[in-house]
């Protein structure tokens, strides 16, 4: 069932939060049928524990440092990289600075 | 079948191109089970003419100014705004400016 945050044909900003970033709270930008991109938000030393998906994402830096460990490395992102992570890859996230993220999750029915 | 351009796990630039985007064509930066990751270069002026693809999209528009034209009404796209579109949206884009997108798009079976 879709659960559209944004419907399809509105534009949404995804510009770097500058100065709100640290008042503005990790969320869904849109659920659909096959995809949800979530805007995540982890202040520096915040993280995500390890944990998996059941499909394929990206997770793309727009601001600041993380470093995501995944295929027992640790992957540095800064803004404007991307990393791909295949399904049910167990992956962690650490912000290194104030941080905000991209997150694209491919959905499994 | 995965046809991995670059694979799970490894940083993928995805900067503004400046001064580049002119000598750049657009490239798949993975194709994967899921999802495919595609930077769309397109020069002031040029176009995609309508079309359509089975699965959910989103355009990001990285750099410059595109318009999207989708459910019959156009959707101008700066740096940082990203489009989302159904499947099976027929959609048409143009540059206003030299510009750059990413476009991901939720590959079906």
């Amino acid at each position: 069932m879709a659960i559209p945050h944004a419907g399809s044909g509105e534009p949404i900003n995804v510009q770097p939060l500058g100065a709100h970033l640290q008042s503005t709270k990790t969320k869904a930008l849109f659920k659909s049928e096959d995809l949800e991109v979530i805007r995540l938000v982890l202040l520096a030393g915040k993280s995500l524990p390890p944990h998996k998906v059941p499909g394929e994402i990206t997770i793309q830096c727009v601001e600041g440092k993380i470093d995501v460990t995944a295929h027992d490395k640790s992957h540095l992102l800064v803004a404007g990289q991307l990393l791909f992570l295949a399904a049910n890859e167990v992956h962690g996230v650490i912000a290194l600075e104030d941080a905000s993220a991209l997150v694209t999750i491919a959905l499994k029915k």
